[in-house]
């Protein structure tokens, strides 16, 4: 006998087979008992009559690792429409210890913390297993968009002997007696493997050890970084990222729908162009959405991007709004500027629902214009020198943009604090489980 | 007019194209001036007959990024057996700068050391290209494999609060004051997760502290990680393994012909069987072979290992070969023993040409185990708080493998360095750039 997945029921209507997982739940109604088994993919559930059939399980709680055979039946009642009859029922590893808190409802019944300190259990719920498939799916879609459209993945070192594009928010390292950092992006190698593939993306954790305790920051997470070279400007960059976002979402649709329907997820839709404003013209729309002046701020308040997002949403029916030319003085060195106003760049941000997402711009690629920039910023060129070393060999213009993976899951899923859409959140307090 | 890359041009036979790239190398043969163009991709050239078409680049220097359009001919000799005529160039980023060391030679004329430390235009070497273009191919061929197998992509978190397996190999981190450490695998994270989706799998970094230099150990490197439930022991995670070495091999054979053609690689056969030989057999096999006894040892020496490789392909054809059943002495605490013969293990490295490439095993599954095996290691079960309720509320019996990305890179290119087989090595020394 075959032991297949939960997922893969419908292809054995009447046959018996055989499945392992864990025992999700027992239930009895209208005098008949039903076990339903979770595996790694979905549940199923079985119909006992004879009860002698749950002898295996007696005295053993939820969690219970078993083996489950019986025969396919369709029933409209069922999950997927789908249950097994007949079953027969051996225990793999037993479980007798009472949960912390149940992991087979609908809704979680301890707080954040206790979940989160609970962790490996905590994980196994159903929903959970939803939003990191997803989570799974993002990465997949994102390599696959890139690598169809002739990016090279690279690995860029997470130890680094200087601290990188600012001192502030860095983690110090005891590197065989001296002090190294842990990487905040792969910023600065992603631009030197321009100069070695043209396009290049890396899927890897960054380091950001800043204090704040927020629902929206951790200080470990995933970032999903592109930077591609012979761009025209910031906007060549705009479009590759509408790209990837039309894959993500594309291959959700086709291969997450029982997920995302666990989930109650209804996808964005990525407009071929998205709409775009410019930081100035966003400032203006906020005073006369608001009733706010803002127009002497180098940024934008969240609130401020709210209302971008309602206005996005309801003049152009889109999700997703650019909000491009940021003020040169609140990025970072590298940033090129707008040819027609320097005090403006070439970068934008790209608002989700009225809330940042998305980083990204045109670099500087002319070496004398990063010694400039440096000596601007009052920099020292000597911790820079690999990085310099590609520029001062021939850049292209180039130019990119970084996703928190973390971020888009829980912007995607609703999921209200980013330490549900990260597996093993860090933060201030948090470095276990 | 289309801009392509120099690997479309196949497809564009009798037309003119617009490519951009770099200068590689200027050329002049029989009265004939060559400009050969790199891109991201590969490299064409093209003939300039009336030496007015190279004004453009009068008194710049290679890797000068440019733009080059000509009508796209057959040449025997060139090639790909294409060529540019009639080019027009232009400059898009001059470079007037002589480089440390010349990247458009087929051998490298610097030693390891400098072209380290030119990583960033070392790297710009076609050679170096295919290098990790092919490491790209790996990476992307073990997630496919495992994809296809019903795997789940995990991305665990890198800082941790406890020293993990062994204190002895770990950096620390100053996180906000505390001690924390980063990850030396994602095991324990890997495991855990076996818990929620079955059939996990992880690409990211992993850091060893350990001091010694030697060409094959660097102390970050890439670890592709794989770890599935319900095995029947570790024959299981070989064959899993076996399946992932053909995915790799064909994927390689099917897209990256060009570069291990380049890099002189053969690619070595997977077996559907990988031959394999208990440790025991193994140590009586090197008396035999070496006349050196080495029963009483409880791993084996580098020289016993190419040994065996040497026995595994004049008597078996195999590059491959599994030695199994090590000693639990040398195996970490959470090894599974052998049922039969408790001071053996179920688990097994995998030699490639006779150098071991991957270790990997079944794990005890049973809470009892866990805390036994603990107390037999001496270890306090505090730290490991988190992974032992992964096992007290259920596991199926499970295993996996890691395979160093650069070390597989390095076993089948030939590189004699591993710092070659990483984009920018860290070592001892070396924290830049």
């Amino acid at each position: 006998m075959e032991t297949i997945r939960t997922t893969e029921l419908a292809g054995h209507l009447g046959e018996r087979v055989r499945l392992h997982g864990r025992l999700h739940q027992t239930r009895r109604m209208g005098g008949v008992n039903f076990v339903l088994l979770r595996d790694g993919y979905g549940i199923v559930q079985a119909v006992v009559v004879d009860p002698i059939a749950l002898a295996p399980i007696q005295g053993l709680g939820v969690e219970t690792v078993i083996e489950l055979e019986g025969r396919v039946v369709a029933e409209a009642q069922a999950r997927g429409g789908l249950e097994l009859h007949d079953p027969v029922l051996r225990v793999i590893t037993p479980v007798a210890e009472a949960l912390p808190f149940p992991i087979n409802q609908p809704t979680l019944t301890a707080g954040l913390d206790t979940f989160l300190d609970h962790a490996p259990l905590g994980l196994r719920r159903p929903a959970k297993q939803a939003l990191f498939r997803v989570q799974a799916g993002i990465m997949a879609a994102f390599r696959a968009t890139l690598d169809s459209a002739g990016f090279t993945e690279i690995q860029s070192p997470k130890l680094l002997a200087a601290a990188g594009e600012s001192g502030a928010s860095v983690f110090p390292v005891d590197y065989f007696g001296r002090r190294a950092f842990l990487a905040q992006s792969p910023q600065f190698y992603k631009q030197i493997m321009v100069g070695v593939f043209e396009r290049v993306y890396e899927v890897g954790p960054v380091f950001r050890a800043e204090a704040h305790h927020t629902s929206r920051h951790v200080n470990e997470y995933v970032s999903l970084d592109a930077e591609l070279g012979f761009i025209t400007d910031h906007t060549t960059v705009m479009t590759l990222l509408t790209r990837v976002l039309q894959g993500i979402m594309a291959h959700l649709a086709a291969r997450y729908a029982a997920d995302l329907a666990l989930l109650g997820v209804r996808l964005p839709g990525v407009p071929d162009t998205i709409p775009q404003i410019t930081f100035r013209a966003a400032q203006a729309l906020v005073r006369q959405q608001t009733g706010e002046d803002c127009s002497g701020e180098p940024d934008l308040a969240p609130a401020h991007e709210r209302a971008l997002g309602t206005w996005a949403a309801t003049t152009h029916g889109s999700d997703f709004l650019f909000v491009t030319g940021y003020p040169m003085s609140k990025r970072p060195f590298y940033t090129h500027p707008d040819p027609s106003d320097p005090t403006f760049s070439n970068s934008f941000d790209l608002l989700f629902c009225g809330t940042e997402l998305v980083t990204g711009g045109q670099r500087l690629h002319r070496y004398p214009d990063y010694l400039a920039a440096l000596a601007q910023a009052d920099l020292s060129p000597e911790p820079f020198a690999g990085y310099l070393e590609a520029m001062r060999y021939g850049m292209p213009p180039h130019g990119g943009f970084a996703i928190g993976l973390e971020r888009l899951v829980m912007q995607l899923t609703g999921v209200s604090n980013i330490r549900e859409a990260a597996l093993f959140p860090r933060d201030g307090e948090r470095l276990a489980p």
